[in-house]
């Protein structure tokens, strides 16, 4: 990052310093409605009291230049829209790149909303290609080919480079600020070239050894370059067979590699070997938090992360494919229980009963499911592994049906007092607890399988099953022995 | 870690490589099942299958030693307990102590069942002190306090020093095998000092400065002092504020100080600002990858990681304590259901509608629930921000409420023909929406405020509220209007 100040706030006393301005924030902009609602009346109230504010502003200002741009996109974040301009006018020019970079998707297009495309590329200005790249990228098109028009014409070479490798690669990941020194070169020779510059780019913890035809050879930590004595050479103190990624390498390879091996970076090569870009280990962590509220909201089917302070109308539209395929299934399931309604006609007591047959299958199979995409995104599940969980699965599921079906039976003959019944729901149990492994296992293979994520959707997919067949179990059981 | 093989296989090749040899133990163990078998009958093929068995297994332990500890962790995660168990046999002594680190704690306990104190304690023998510390935390604590006592005098005095820290603190998370210098030192004498060691600590991206009472004055980077002149003293190079973490700050704190700021690492300090350890990236990697997998879990009341190969009754019985919860819960709604029993009976196509409304005000509140758990989870709800997100979470259902009631609605008319149960469903899909977005967004804040974690069971308390109040609006709407 460019020209942050060195001396930050701790930690601690950042949480303060920034609910405060969030406060003051917010404060500032309820006043400024009503001063303009009083516009009307002018006189003097209203030119004092801007005033005030303009130094109250000017304070505030001083206190951000003391945030680091996160600190800024948490700010920016948390205030609903009318403060979230103001504060955002409080932000220097020159440090707006930063701030952009730590946003939401959702907060960042709010704030280039009302920014010309030429500004917005003038305030990008003082970002490394890579991270321009990944801020037009989270644009909307029309608007990121604009940006990309007005910057340099040295970084849209870079940047568009960036651009052309698909989304969830490493190549689309990768910095392209990074050192590399000869293989024949001498630490020493090294050791000057570093005193040459003045800051090396972020987390460097070693320098990608290449040949003459920019081929890796391996790696050169800054450890080893300090530990060695400075006539050697590079090959001699090097690592030669470093980890290292193919910009084609899924992101999600890399972020298991780095767990593995615990690394800071590792450099990216092509299809040839030659060193094009390198990873580290921060945007890896970004990776994976980012990845961890996605599917968070992904799973209850919100696409994108919200903006909390977005109109009603908009949030409100981003829920409705899943609220319809919800519809759908649950109307599904409504169509088992009208098949049934004869029978249910001739023993309410069904009615009652049925929803917790559904409800324990619904929750063995989500169960299930969650233990099977653990092993899947583990890698664990090969052919003969995947037979041998799935007969586990549905033996636990006879054990708890059996268990848990004479429980609920037990319930069922103290309210209802009828043996037949007893035997019917704790059946039902049985068989819905054994389906609902059976659907909670192969729902996400199966997904897989047909190159789907098996997380996004499989929630639904399950519910409707054990939803309808726990219904169908049932009414199909009692109106075969009981009516 | 000690003696790791410096080159190591590309992650590419790995992952053949763990499959070959997880297939090749899979089928020596079955192999070795029906040796056993004919032993009885003795004779030629059993030894000649013994001698060819052995073979197989000198080769394997030669393959398994290019393999990095995290590696064999993976092979023994995927393998059925026999094979595991010939496995682990095959892992040398002086490495086990490292794969263990690397294992899920279900697993751990399962590959030291028959491992006498002593020899687990041999194992442990090469790690660092922290580590020692985590694995003994993780162990049943009769075994664990064996273990301690069996341990060098040295290394029992750290581990119990940082045993004393409680779980989910920095403390307990940190290193103690870092390096410090003094403010006063010139550059020079610290990297003679670095070039007399042959080795830095793991992650050194940066040297503690302290003062003569060990008191933190700042950071070094190795970047620092590769670039400075030698004359110069560390006072003038290093980075006077650094983050820093109190030894009782929450780990969840340092994890998002790491990600906002980029850190490598950091120094950990005492309540008088005197250095006692360091936190590493690599440990806040783990951290978050360890959380995103129990949440993921915890989400369906999956307390622990579990064996994918413990035994059923084992497996079985993890799963009790949350489908006990869910019966109870279950046969709340069902309650409320009955109470209702003579106005289903009168008109039963109640019965068959009545779980659609209830599973829609399920999805509408789990949505809500998603947003309102991220936004705590990352400090963004204040007082005035909460009542002003619950407004516009009871705006979307109202909305959606309206629109998606309707299409219900005429679902309904075009199958029963009946203009007031059409006005009925709709009404009480209206008003489930806005209990469910209420009970959602209350739910979590609620539990947090209580001091609960508010992932955990959030789910389940609010299924309980949708299903039992989707059935009362709707069969309570029904018995007032149309019965």
């Amino acid at each position: 990052m460019t020209d942050e100040p060195k001396t930050q706030l701790h930690h601690r006393h950042l949480e303060q310093a920034r609910a405060q301005v969030i406060e003051l924030l917010t404060r500032q902009a309820v006043e400024r409605e009503l001063v303009s609602k009083s516009e009307g009346h002018g006189g003097q109230d209203a030119v004092v009291s801007q005033l005030v504010a303009r130094q109250q502003q000017t304070a505030l200002q001083q206190r951000m230049l003391r945030f680091h741009p996160a600190d800024i996109a948490f700010v920016l974040e948390s205030l609903p829209r009318d403060a979230r301009e103001m504060a955002w006018a409080l932000v220097r020019p020159e440090r707006r790149g930063a701030v952009l970079l730590e946003t939401s998707d959702a907060v960042r297009r709010n704030l280039i909303e009302d920014m010309p495309p030429g500004e917005i590329a003038a305030s990008l200005h003082h970002l490394e290609s890579d991270d321009i790249a990944d801020l037009i990228g989270s644009l909307p098109e029309d608007i990121g080919a604009q940006v990309l028009e007005r910057l340099d014409r040295a970084d849209q070479v870079e940047v568009r480079s960036v651009l052309s490798y698909p989304d969830g690669t490493v190549g689309a990941m990768m910095d392209l600020d990074f050192l590399t020194v000869r293989d024949d070169a001498a630490l020493e020779a090294v050791l000057r070239l570093l005193r040459r510059k003045k800051k090396l780019p972020a987390e460097t913890n070693q320098i990608v050894v290449v040949d003459r035809g920019n081929v890796l050879r391996g790696v050169l930590t800054l450890e080893q370059l300090l530990l060695s004595e400075p006539e050697q050479s590079v090959a001699e103190v090097m690592t030669p067979n470093p980890q290292f990624f193919y910009t084609d390498d899924p992101v999600t390879d890399a972020v298991a590699v780095f767990e593995r091996y615990d690394l800071i970076s590792a450099p990216v090569v092509n299809q040839h070997m030659e060193v094009v870009g390198r990873v580290a280990v921060d945007d890896i962590v970004d990776t994976i938090q980012a990845q961890q509220e996605r599917d968070a909201l992904r799973q209850v089917g919100l696409r994108e992360e919200e903006d909390l302070f977005a109109p009603v109308w908009q949030s409100g539209r981003n829920r409705w494919p899943w609220l319809a395929l919800n519809l759908f299934t649950a109307f599904i399931a409504s169509r088992v229980i009208g098949f049934y309604e004869p029978t249910i006609e001739k023993l309410v007591a069904l009615a009652a009963l049925m929803p917790i047959v559904a409800s324990v299958g619904g929750n063995t199979g989500n169960q299930t499911m969650a233990l099977v995409i653990r092993a899947l995104s583990l890698n664990q599940l090969s052919g003969p592994l995947l037979r041998k969980m799935l007969i586990k699965e549905l033996l636990i599921a006879a054990l708890n049906g059996s268990v848990w079906g004479s429980v609920l039976g037990a319930m069922t003959f103290m309210l209802y007092h009828e043996l037949p019944l007893t035997a019917v729901i704790t059946a039902a149990t049985v068989f819905e607890l054994l389906l609902a492994a059976t659907a909670g296992a192969m729902i996400p293979v199966l997904l897989e399988r047909f190159g789907r994520d098996p997380v996004l959707g499989s929630s639904v997919l399950l519910t409707a099953v054990t939803d309808s067949m726990g219904f169908f179990i049932f009414l199909g059981l009692a109106s075969l022995f009981l009516v």
